[in-house]
C-alpha cells in the first residue's frame, strides 16, 4: 500500500519484489529478490514496458492510495484496490482492473481478500456457477484458503451441508470451529480420498468447489450426484508439474450429467456492486468472518508466495507493504 | 418393429436377443444369444420383472406398432418409438419413454435415428449445451455416427466451421462429401492428435461435441479457445476398460474458462415437439440428410451391437426386426 505523504514529481526510493528468472516447477524464494530503485512520482506520458515480467516487480492484487492519475475518476488521496506491483510505489496501466474503495469501516486489508478478488471469486463461483439450492451437499477443497472459507460460509448461509478439506489440523479446526462447516478433514491424513468423501457424503456431492485438481478431483467425480456441478477455480496441486496427473473418472460426467465450469473473476467484475451489497452487511453483522495470514514487509513477500504452494499460510495470505 | 397382424390374446412365438452374461470389457457376440419363446399377446395385470437384465431381451430404442395398451393415449395400430426390447413382441412398462409417431411421410427407421433419440440428442446437445454462434469453430468426434452426422449438419446450417473425426476413409469421405463438413480426418491415421487438431483449427476450437473421450479429449483440451464449450454425449473409447485412460490437460479448464457438460437425452424430452418442428422441414427439403447402416433381422443384432465398439457401422446402426 503506497503512502500518500510524498508529493507528485518528487523522486523517491521504491522498494520492489522482482522476478529474477522465469519459474520452472514451484516457485522458490531464490527466483525472486527485493531491490530498491529510484523512481519519479509522475505518471509518464506514454506507457512504458509494463508487460515485461523478468526483472520487473511481480504483479498481484493490492490496496493503494492514489498519488496521481490521468483518469479523472481517480483523485489524489483516493483508496483503490486492484492489480498493483509488489512495490511501494506502483504505476498502474489504464487497462488494469481497478476499484475505488468506498467503505473504510472494515480493515483495508479486506480489499485484498474478502472484499477483493478472492471474495468476488467466491461469490461469482458459488452463486453464478454452482446454482446452489438449500439442503444441497457441498464440498470445498483448500477450504480454509482465501476463497474457500467464504464459499463455505455462503453455502452455510444458504442452508447447505458443507464439508471442506485442508492440509493441517489447525486448518481443519478453523473450518469446523470458526467457519461453521459441518465437517472437515485433513487430506494428508487420508490414504483413500474416495473413502474419506464417502464418509462425509454418504448421499454424494451436489456441488464441488475445486481448488486443487489431481487425485482429489478424481475421487470427487465418483462421489458426485446426478446433475452435480463443479466450479473450477484452480488446480493448485497440478501447477508447475512437468506432467499433470491423469484423471481417470471423467466418464462420470456422462453417467451423472455433471456440469464442470472453469471460471475467472475477470469475467464477473460487473457483479462487484451487488457483491458488496450482500457481503458488507454480513461482515458488519458478524455473520461472515475472515481469516488472514499477515506477513510484515515487502521483504517477506517471496517467502509468503512460496508458502502458498506448500500450504504454509492459514487463511488469506496478505503482505503488508505499509501501514497507514 | 412388431407386426400388427396378430390378435390380442393370441399366443405367438417371440424371437428375442437376450443377454447371457453380464459383459466385462467390450461386448462379444457370445455374450448374447437369439432365442424364441412363447408369449401371450396380452398386457398383464401387474408389471412382471422387467428390470432384470440377465436372460432377458436387451433393451434399446425401437419403433413398434401398438397391439394393446392400458394407457388410453395409445390405441391398437398406433405407431410409437421409444424403449423397446430386442424382440418381435415387447411389453413396455408405463415408466418407459414412449412417443407416438405422427408423421409417416419419412422412413419409419428414422424414428430410431434422426427423428428419435439420436436426433433429439444432437439437437439438445448442440443448441442447448453448446450455445453455438455463427462463425464458431466446431469439432465433432465419432462424427459420422448416429448423433455426430446431425450435429455437424446443424452446425453448418448455423454458419459454423465444422470438422469431424472418424475411423475410416469411407466415413471421412462421407463427412466431407455427403454431410458438408469443412474438414474431416481419420484419427487412426494420425500419430499426433494435437497436431491434427492444430492443422484443422489453427485458431482453436470453440465447441467440441464429445463422443469418444481418452486421448482425443486430452488433445482437444489444449486446443480449446477461451470460453469454449464441450458437450459430453459419450466416451465410447473408455467404456468397459478396466481402468480408463488418464486425462492430463484438465488445467485448461481453468486457464480457458472452459464449460464441460455431460448430458442425457432423457432430460430433454420436453424439446421433442420443437425438435420435430425444426428437423422435419429440413428433412423434407433435403437440407439435412441421414445415413443408416441397416442390418436385416434380429439374428444380426448381436454382431451389429459388437460392431459399434469397433466402429464397423457407417452411420446410424439399425436392426430391422420386421418390414411393414
Amino acid at each position: 500500500m503506497a503512502s500518500c505523504g510524498c508529493g507528485v514529481g518528487e523522486e523517491v526510493r521504491n522498494k520492489q519484489v522482482i522476478l529474477r528468472e522465469y519459474v520452472s516447477g514451484f516457485p522458490k524464494e531464490s527466483d525472486m529478490s527485493v531491490r530498491s530503485v529510484t523512481m519519479k512520482l509522475k505518471v509518464p506520458t506514454e506507457d512504458s514496458n509494463m508487460n515485461k515480467a523478468i526483472h520487473q516487480p511481480l504483479r498481484g492484487f493490492g490496496v493503494a492510495r492514489v498519488l496521481e492519475s490521468k483518469n479523472p475518476d481517480y483523485k489524489k488521496g483516493d483508496l483503490i484496490w486492484g492489480t498493483t506491483g509488489w512495490e511501494e510505489y506502483s504505476l498502474i496501466a489504464e487497462k488494469e482492473a481497478l476499484f475505488k474503495i468506498q467503505h473504510t469501516d472494515v480493515p483495508l486489508s479486506y480489499y485484498t481478500g474478502i472484499l477483493g478478488m478472492p471474495g468476488l471469486t467466491a461469490f461469482a463461483g458459488f452463486y453464478e456457477i454452482c446454482s446452489p439450492k438449500k439442503g444441497e451437499y457441498v464440498f470445498i477443497s483448500a477450504a480454509s484458503g482465501a476463497v474457500g472459507q467464504l464459499v463455505g460460509q455462503f453455502a452455510k448461509l444458504m442452508g447447505c451441508y458443507v464439508v471442506g478439506s485442508a492440509g493441517s489440523k489447525e486448518k481443519v479446526d478453523l473450518l469446523k470451529n470458526k467457519f461453521g462447516f459441518d465437517g472437515a478433514f485433513n487430506y494428508k491424513e487420508e490414504n483413500d480420498l474416495d473413502a474419506a468423501l464417502k464418509r462425509f457424503f454418504p448421499e454424494g456431492i451436489d456441488i464441488y468447489f475445486e481448488h486443487v485438481g489431481g487425485k482429489m478431483l478424481d475421487a470427487v467425480l465418483v462421489n458426485m450426484r446426478d446433475h452435480g456441478r463443479i466450479a473450477v477455480c484452480g488446480m493448485i496441486s497440478q501447477y508447475n508439474l512437468d506432467k499433470p496427473e491423469g484423471i481417470h473418472n471423467l466418464m462420470c460426467i456422462v453417467y451423472k450429467r455433471i456440469h464442470i465450469k472453469g471460471f475467472a473473476v475477470f469475467d464477473y467484475f460487473d457483479l462487484y456492486p451487488k457483491f458488496l451489497d450482500v457481503v458488507l452487511p454480513y461482515i458488519r453483522q458478524g455473520k461472515i468472518v475472515y481469516v488472514e495470514d499477515i506477513a510484515e514487509g515487502l521483504e517477506s513477500g517471496p517467502a509468503a508466495l512460496v508458502g502458498l504452494f506448500s500450504g504454509r499460510n492459514v487463511g488469506k495470505q496478505v503482505v503488508v507493504v505499509s501501514h497507514e
